[in-house]
């Protein structure tokens, strides 16, 4: 039986499969007695998992967090949202133990993680530091891809909000570099340096912000802290160890990666005092939103014609003009 | 002597030629005699100008709104901004009926105006309208974009805050629309005709908003409705007139157009709820701040490394930078 | 046995009656088994019921939003709400295809409507308009009044908020339009014609922002446009389709129109400029937020001398001054 | 000469009459020599005055706030408002000892007031709490208008913003409470004494807040404390003088006047939770806001459509609209 | 069975003790059977509990809020929090009628209270008001003391955020006066009378805010008027009563108490318009948010290095420096 | 003639001594005519001075921010505020190279400055450090403070708001640490060497935001980047080098830097998630907020009970307590 996106499960499907342990939880019900309340994900979303009493009595674990679990399960629907309940659980290493056939285990689908190839992302920002912005910036942008390379290819954007999966912070970043590629053509008095090193750096702290990337949490400094400062100070740090020869220059970026969340209620501690500072703050704010738009979009799927209400956008969105969009391409563009 | 453009006077330059009278006020000073304070424009912005009780007793006018004058002056620093005081002064009309000679007198001269070809932007607009969007948008972009050509000419983006001259608002759109083109590339999925209507048609309403390009003054209509719900009705009717026959289609672009100041506290009467939406409001948002950024470092003549606090983008900017910019094109791009 | 209104309902109570379905939806048990989720109502308000599985069984449906159904329950009490735990349930064309006996069934007892007399308020606003306001703004407002006729007639005055229910709309109108005769007499400088046109035509969107009535819901038009500007461009166009010979005067009438709920953040383009203007906006919120008042006081059976909190009036309310109230009219006055 | 009303006066009138000094301030030119700066008043309002060094020099003064004084004066423009260019000052006390004649000196003309009869607004809300205010609260209501009675007929009701000229907490106390008794008409529902005795006793603390009607100012107690907790101390001492039988009901008395300012941004210290309480507030706020309106509109003199901006009210104001006001009574209504 | 604190309770334990009812409710679950949702007290602190239809039966009650029962139960966890289910419950008034033995029955153990010596607090603040605050302050403040002695020594601080329980103004107080002595040696320019006054008497109002301190709950006046203005009154009324012959300072201490939330939005009606003023608002707002923080970590048994986010101080907290504190006292300070 | 201090003077004053020049602007007046517009100032505060066209003939400068300048001149009064009209005017050096006597010039009477002796704050602080607060904060204090040992001596606190004088940053500092060791004896459960290192650090940013302590202005790195980002740095690089041993403590002093503006929208880009930083944030704040009001009550030499408006602290002061202030210190405590 092979694996089942969960995605694409729906009310009444039974499973027989392997899931990442994303959250894991002991409780009690009504009548005193335990359950186990479980987040099961693979590489299209996550889905809650209940283990009841009885069923924990076969299979005890423990369960925890990053575990990869082979799971029998029914999908139900219990206030308006799907969930397994759970008939067998057991870890691949205690499965592996116990000699069963491990055949259809995967590891590679169990983790949520962005559609693009994220080596493919990298090489395509590394070639543009190289290739596509001068120096100074060019070699100190270089320098930060480089040093940062394997954190930088599974990062998430951010915990919950927009890209939260493997290589989200790649996909993000990428997206913002191409669009700033595409403005700086229609704005090309701005210094094009200062806006693709800004593009492609300006979440880099979210590197230490955030940690266990296939289930993402903030760490101690990313919360007393914060990505903005912490990206910053890595990039200045780089900085100096190059010997970057032109502060004034330097000055800029660094002021383009504090004020990148464009006023300070949104956790920047200037705003944004040169255009080029403010078109990345702009294209950040636009991808952002844009995904978040489409993530909530795709995990509606109810009927009518507006999403329910997403609190973070603080609106509900229109479903009903997705019928309408291009089904194919205009041969006249 | 050619005429000198407003924005290259400095203090203690002599000027004998034309203005276009932007603003006249009669007022009196603190000894209880009548002088004139005006403002006068050329194509390269504006300067007040002060006729003293002296002069005015040889040139008593009357200068109105509108009118097209022959000065001759001195330019004068007050309060650390620059001022005309002026010893002759009187109108082209008067001029002419006094057989003088008015070889060097150039209308075209007078008013400020964009940059760029007016005719070539809009041929553009019209152009992408035509081949560009696909039935049913498509054709009603272009009625509507005929249907107001003269209008879309002249009119400006706005009273004061960017682009306030004459044509300001086709390039204003012509930047949008050319960004949203751009910003399609990256972002595919989007309806490109709904986002291609929406920014072509997103301030529409300002025709109605705004009269009298040369020197803009805000309508009644402008001022108790708005233009962000007369350009809405604008294309509404006009989408009647057509009988536009998709209604799902016209709702999602009226949307667009009341949606694009992006936030209720900002004007519109409805947030965006659509990924299109969304995007209009960003490059609409986005052109105009940069524009008022570009003019604010303009008109700051002043030293040190940050400009003086401008209001309307409650901040202020950083002038250094602007040495940094790219001197040269970059050759591998 | 006679219809039990659902405001007289109480724990325990058995009920064999009619109801109208103003919410259905389908949902799982903790166990995985179907049960459908409900709410029913009559003309006193609506009851959240539960048909669980084994009932189902018997009673398999379906039932949808605005069926009208014979129902046998149970008033029970969940989570401090009551709640109609039901043992049978069928559409009301099911049970006359079965033959049953209907007598007791009767349409106007399921709907939630305004207690006055609906005909009555409108011939009164229809009056006004006729004789009240005159010329070219009585003409305008009485031609609106009858084109709209059926539709004021059901349309309530929000969806949820205040006077949610058949002809709110038409209630809360009356309300506005009689007060503001009253304050046009203590302000009689105010233009008369202007703020009763405006009084009778505010709201007058909600017509094509709600839909279907009985059970009401936002329409695309409504969630995309909003109700301010669709009233605004319902009355322009009617306006035009009367040559309205005055535009300085129909300009006013609609900047009341657009600008009626008072700041921009509450979603007016415009704020008000006129007292005309500013005295709607007043009058509106006034009879808005005191309906609230009265509908959550009534809706707050427990004890305690305060109701608990609501969230659209951002407080909780006093009850105890309830009993203050002046039982007889006062023979003075 | 008669007296002229300054509301009336224009540039280049000349003035030979008396005034009241509303302000004096000792000023230094810019060749150090000293100057007085006034502000002059009568019934129709204010207007600065200029006494230069010259004129000073005849005139030595002193002159302080409240002198009445004779003036000789040249109305004069400066900075697009009027002002006086006096001539000659001196006050009405050292023109006696000269044994001028002061047959045209009339106190009555010189300080600005209410147009309406004082005394007559005082009975009309001392009949009203005597037969239109049942016991307890109508005595409470009449106790504390005798008590304070002397006040009462001079206060104003702001220091700036709204009625600020004698007698104007009067007039605006009095058009509040003949609204409330037009909206108790619509919502008989409310508890009648409450309102009225709410809207009678809502400002009373201005009576302390506010000293010196002729030319008001703010006292200690009016800035460290503030008129809503002063009025309500008043109310709560003059009850407990009364023995009030009724807690209950002198409590919600009490919430009303504490909660008049509506929010607590506005300096209620607690929100309005009862219906009386929440109609005395809007009431309140709009005969605050009309009377702002119509002061503004009264004050521009100017050309266009639009007042200038007002702080206060944070908008401008249409003027165009006022030819469109009803012109005669409505023989219908 | 000695008295287990409900803070040391964890899941699995039974108990057989004694608790006060601080909420009571009945409730019916979905099978429509009553059951009785319960919140159980002692000095520590608070705990869901549940009576089941079954147990109900034996142990009918009434249980009402302040009684103190004897309980037989088993501590669950449900949705993360523990809880209570009853297997006995009774009066300690019915079980004496019973003739059962009581002998472990310590009212002392059942209500939350201040860890503190209150008699003790009370006598240090009566101290420094005697000794420490010159006349006529601080005869005015003894006055106020002692008259509400009794209440003093047991009132909360506040309904729920912070120190909720017996004594807990008390505490307060002290905390808040104490640390008033301390600054006032670094800013010893500010009036020493004053601001100990101001933090003795600033929450004095909620005496007459909060009622029942063992189970505390807003009175009808706190509700309607607040603490703030009560308080104000309170001491006015003292001073009155003393003839307080100073009224320039007395209004200075009113101010202090008027404007102790330190802005209109938090519900004074004055902003500290002193520097007195201004040391008693932050101190306040210091201790009650660190008095927060400490019970909201305090309250967070989970692991990880953050607390959940709590609503009040909208933020969560660092948990992980707790080890961190110093471990013993530094002995060269 | 010995040197009258700035705060000393009055209108009508003859000076002739030396000053600072702490800005100096060139500018025209109406006619056109050159003149200097300066603001000259000595240790006791600041005033504006002009240079008119005629004396400027005589003394022509240059004159630049910064130079010592000895002057004769008249002081006068204008627009309510006093300022110099220069009659005389001459560089230090300038008048050196003349061969006049400079006898009377004395720099150290020139520079606005701290009136406690800087270096003895300074020991205090680094006693403090060494003695006071445990390894390893209390290295890492030391060497912070000794490496900046300069900078600290002289640098301002702010620009303008509070402490914008030579050694203000040292006194700001020394009073909020002071204040801490007094809070932690209230509040010994606080890890009180955090508070201490966060107390002494918490502004050091301010030596890299601000230059030129004797006439402070903003760095471009002050402007870009903000003193917060820029002392957290400062500190984390010290950390490092001295191989800080404990990063669990670091982060936690970091977040103290980072988070001591209390909220987001003051630009901290984290809020307080300790108590530690909470105190900090508080005692930092309410120093800056009593000085500004101490200098904004001493600058006030008006009459009236209450100062003129303060942007800073958007409050008018009380001025009338001040008498009332104690006269001596009391005895008893």
């Amino acid at each position: 039986m092979p694996h089942q996106l969960i995605s694409d499960l729906k009310e009444g499907d039974a499973v027989q499969q392997y899931f990442l342990v994303r959250q894991a939880e002991s409780r009690t019900d009504k009548t005193g007695k335990p359950y186990l309340s479980l987040a099961l994900g693979d590489k299209s979303g996550a889905m809650a998992a209940k283990v009841w009493n009885k069923v924990l009595a076969k299979c005890p674990g423990p369960f925890a967090q990053g575990d990869h679990v082979g799971v029998q399960a029914q999908v139900e629907s219990y206030n308006g949202e799907l969930q397994l309940n759970v008939r067998y659980i057991n870890t691949v290493e205690a499965l592996r133990d116990l000699g069963r056939d491990l055949q259809e285990y995967d590891p590679e689908l169990l983790c949520q993680a962005t559609p693009y190839d994220r080596e493919a992302l990298w090489q395509e920002l590394r070639q543009l530091a190289e290739t596509g912005i001068r120096p100074p910036l060019g070699p100190l942008v270089l320098t930060v891809l480089e040093r940062y390379r394997e954190e930088f290819l599974v990062c998430p954007a951010a915990l919950r909000y927009h890209h939260p999966y493997l290589g989200g912070l790649l996909e993000h970043t990428w997206f913002v570099t191409r669009h700033a590629l595409a403005s700086l053509a229609i704005y090309p008095e701005l210094n094009r340096d200062l806006v693709l090193a800004g593009t492609i750096l300006h979440d880099l702290g979210k590197i230490k912000e955030l940690a266990n990337p296939p289930a993402p949490e903030r760490t101690v400094p990313g919360h007393l802290l914060g990505h903005v400062v912490l990206g910053w100070e890595m990039v200045r740090a780089a900085a100096q160890g190059l010997d970057f020869p032109d502060p004034t220059l330097l000055v800029q970026l660094e002021h383009i990666l504090l004020s990148h969340h464009g006023t300070m209620e949104f956790g920047s501690p200037v705003v944004p005092k040169t255009r080029e500072a403010l078109l990345v703050n702009f294209l950040d704010d636009l991808d952002a939103k844009l995904k978040m738009m489409s993530q909530h979009l795709e995990s509606d799927a109810g009927e009518g014609d507006f999403t329910s209400y997403n609190r973070a956008l603080q609106r509900d969105l229109y479903k009903g003009g997705l019928a309408a969009a291009d089904p194919e391409p205009d041969p006249d563009q």
